[in-house]
């Protein structure tokens, strides 16, 4: 048996943790494991494909990034090919990746990514290549997993940040405000805001009123309070208001992350008269050493997708469900993007200790 | 309305972020709310009660400790009175205990703790006081719960701990058998070992063989991998053994804590022949400020409690059933200890691994 | 005896341990102190002046912030006062706070701020009024001490979140700005950057030629490594250019913090075609629980001050002369502003280890 | 050029930072670089010794351990030589290790070390050996530098034990005594014990006695503080008392780390009645990622080391005087032990706060 791992889209703690399982739950089957490189790029001759031994992976499954390395383009479907002009067009290289596998004597994938590359899974497995996903978001927006590695060190990342932040706000009278990650989910935001006791909390799922926000914040004022922590997701958007739009970037310019934190300290300070700061935590969200938890779950997930792949569970991703891990169909997962739950109970209990969602 | 708190056996990580969750709900739905200082003793002229306010629990989310003190004495069933001649005998002062909470005005109690205080709530509960449990424990031995605050906070300094120790033992060739708190059950020293890549876990539910453990550092050795880590939980014992005897300290000596890690230290470095160190984490496991998994998990419980209070839910003790808080009766927890399932899929993943239980 | 402190000027970790030991020494001499709240707006009757006592410090050495507050607004000799339209206009109101420190029998300041505050304590020192200066900055950019405390916390802060980003940055072949503190001088940078080992840093004492700092990027791309860190100080400017505006904010508009990262990253994109990405450390440089390092300094900084009083060194300020905590006249410490030597060891080191300047 | 490299005795985090920056230091001079395995050992053909590349010192500063691994033994000057009935002689191979060095072609040697292992290089020096020293200790306690890397490190890692200690001690009125390292010089304790705020802090430098440890206790105790923490090197002793004897392990004997707070938490408990916890801290000092402090010292120690070979100074060591990196014969280094100046300014502001030093 000889499988094959790779890791696409967007940086997650945990991913070499992920990796480190694999390969030593494989080879202590008797099994071979290669390493593609940069996504499915290294599957259409465009990277390297590099065997893994228990050598490859002493001492990763503490370290952020992936020692395979990712990238968030290589969509073998429409794969970019450059034109003689110089401009790149788009390719269906789905064939060539299959038959590349095939003489490459790969078994078997296990392809850990984010809803983009699942997909791409999902349309290679019907393609008849046997592949087992794991799920990978920062955001905690994948459907049938109750979460995926990387996201309680974002959200621990996230928590440190507001923790630093409070200390000068209060000792300083101001309103800081602190955008986190989350285009369409606002899981990070609403985790990292309860625990780190913010005073408002600006979610994707609930628009919000900028005068609420303001209320708030001269509640506090008048009750002795100078200072108060926004938290917002950057997906986070007006209520009746058109979705922020961030975008990516265009080719030849620098990508601006952030935005929302930005607009958001402006108003304040128009409307309450408070000095008011933001702050982009940006990619310190995705990288570092993953804490316990995402290690824990990242090699779970590495384990059992080890024991998928023996039992064959082609166009399966593992997933939590606590407090097992199980293997459900990637389709499953990918009908629809998991978002914030508002009658939640963590919600209801953030509304009692009086934090304000802006609504 | 007016209801009571108090938190009652070891320190764990969240306490105050409970006590936060709960002054808030509480006293947003208008509400009043007292502190019973040092588990029950407050209840029983013994120690303070005090009244919280808004102002009372501000900032203290994040710092471990809790601010109600506590003890690991005090059970109003058998409370110790010191007898004319110095020594202490056991008393039952339930009776007085709830006469006293009556002429407090004391509506409801919400009473964190360990098996020990959940069961001293429910016998109270059933002399006809109104309580609320929130399970509290390190070692999450708790059954009914996924799992308790202050656990993750343990893991993650267990975990911090090995990795310190890792770079040490492979530079200079050492075995480290370093021991973490689980009398009864081996979760923290799962979850540490596993994250932390241990290359021997000792639980107590896997009796261990000294040689087998050997074995593993034998076949690490002549691999080239000349150094070895061992997480040992306080409560594992040899195959066919006794369990270690701990035991309480007896008056006027101090408490001995630790000592698996030193005797196994001798046994592997006699039987090896290679140098070997002990470690005993100790009260580190239960101070210090809460992960963002307690921080929310402890603020759920809180709010949850105060809901539970509002439904009448006496006897009743607030869970994680993921993704959900629920309240489950006291007496179902306190059915059976939790222990570590032998079969669960962590266990199976850490053997792929090649992590050895001395087994 | 009795004396006052107060705390001016932006937010450092360690001012709330400074503050504990000058409270301890001075009480522990029979000295009473009390706290001037937000800078020198408590002697102006804007603020409250509080009694400290040992209760008033108990437990906060290693907390953020300050308990007395601060502001950077607030110099005595150019008071804001309101006018009758609303507007602003600056007024003398040196004598008037002597006089309400002279009333409420306060023998002698300790002022901790950073140079706009010594200066402030200068001039009132020349006016009679009995003070002793510690000295705070973030940047280290205080003459006649060998740091400041808040520094190496920042620094720590910086690093790690370098650390966080390389993972990252590898994984994904990016080149990723980081911006941190040092409009005059560029000690976060240069010590953040040779510790987190950045492969270019921009001080503002070393104009940079964007064209070396891709020389160095592509060159590292040619060698293999797809990706690259650049730490840059607020206050880099370009060679032959002029130093980056940034400035205050306007009244009513929220200040732009960090611009310099943003640019520089678009113009790194631009000039070859790497995708690259910028972040703004801000203010959580200036947050969180300060380092050993910072509360020794900070405590010793407090001692010394309170024996600096008790030996009467009016207008002198505590600095650290390694291994010794001095007294130098404020006046000596306001001569100059400290920068970066650029012939330092740590810059040759960081030179010969491959580090660019962009010069 | 071709210049070798060494790593000796007890680990220190930053020996990797060190490594890394005499590598690329030379190779950058276009001078190759071997790393000899194992301190001296692999000089005498015991064990490696390896070429070393930029690739081999790449993403190491941050790491803990050394990538050459040390030793406590292997002194050239009385090797162990194992004997015909299995005992082992020591035996002088110096010449041996001379020789073997030159027919590797080795032009100089850089080794990092404690005092054993300097004075190893000065002997070596003696006979001929071209030899610079860079000083490595925990303990802080080599005269000639400010400090070494590591010591920051280690006094971090026992100021966050403290924190953690602290709200479990004050939360259930309890003495906790905490051992650190020191045996000969008390600067861990001091450090960390007066940046914890500790209440009682014991150093070999002071002799303490035991009823003046727990006056200071009880008078706490009276004043409503029912807890204290108690920091102690493991080198401190009783007045008019013996030296504790911890000795090295006896072959075939594990190390007893450990001991004097035991002893101490013992004799507390007896005088005081108050229920006392003792922990050892041990190998976690020594362990783990570097902080910014160290990795700067570390890597300023690099460069200037490779400096010192460019300009012949052999039989001298690097050293940090504030605020420069200097080179000192080894031998001044050597000639005494530094350790605690009791008229200090940290002791005195230390008793000025109201720390016991049980004198």
């Amino acid at each position: 048996m000889r499988i094959a791992i790779s890791t696409g889209g967007g940086d997650a703690p945990g991913l070499n943790a992920v990796i480190r399982a694999v390969v030593l739950s494989a080879i202590n089957r008797g099994w071979e494991v290669v390493g593609i490189k940069r996504g499915f790029s290294g599957l259409l001759g465009e990277d390297e494909v590099v065997t893994l031994t228990k050598e490859s992976v002493r001492g990763i499954a503490h370290l952020g990034g992936t020692i395979l390395r990712s990238t968030n383009r290589g969509n073998p479907f429409s794969y970019p090919r450059r034109q003689p002009d110089g401009t790149f067009l788009p390719e269906d290289r789905s064939d060539e990746l299959i038959e590349n596998a095939r003489q490459m004597g790969i078994d078997a994938l296990i392809s850990i990514g984010g809803d983009g590359s699942l997909e791409i899974a999902l349309k290679l497995c019907n393609k008849g290549m046997r592949i087992i996903g794991v799920p990978k978001t920062i955001d905690n927006d994948v459907s049938g997993t109750v979460t995926t590695f990387g996201f309680d060190t974002a959200v621990n990342t996230a928590i440190e940040a507001i923790d630093k932040l409070h200390t000068t706000a209060e000792s300083h009278d101001r309103v800081i405000v602190m955008e986190v990650m989350g285009r369409d989910a606002g899981f990070i935001a609403l985790h990292s805001g309860v625990a780190g006791t913010a005073d408002v909390i600006l979610l994707p799922e609930i628009p919000y009123d900028i005068r609420k926000v303001c209320d708030k914040i001269m509640a506090r004022d008048a009750a002795g309070r100078h200072f108060s922590i926004v938290v917002v997701a950057e997906g986070a958007f007006p209520l009746g208001g058109a979705v922020h739009q961030l975008g990516e970037s265009l080719p030849g310019q620098a990508r601006r992350v952030g935005g929302v934190a930005e607009l958001i300290a402006r108003e304040i300070q128009d409307l309450t008269g408070k000095e008011t700061r933001s702050l982009v935590l940006g990619h310190l969200q995705r990288g570092g050493m993953p804490t316990g938890y995402d290690r824990l779950l990242a090699t779970r997930f590495g384990g059992a997708a080890v024991r998928a792949v023996a039992e064959e569970k082609w166009g399966y991703m593992v997933a939590l469900q606590t407090p097992h891990i199980v293997a459900i169909p990637i389709e499953e997962a990918l009908r629809e993007l998991k978002r914030v739950d508002i009658t939640h109970d963590l919600v209801q209990t953030a509304r009692a200790s009086g934090i304000s969602f802006g609504d």
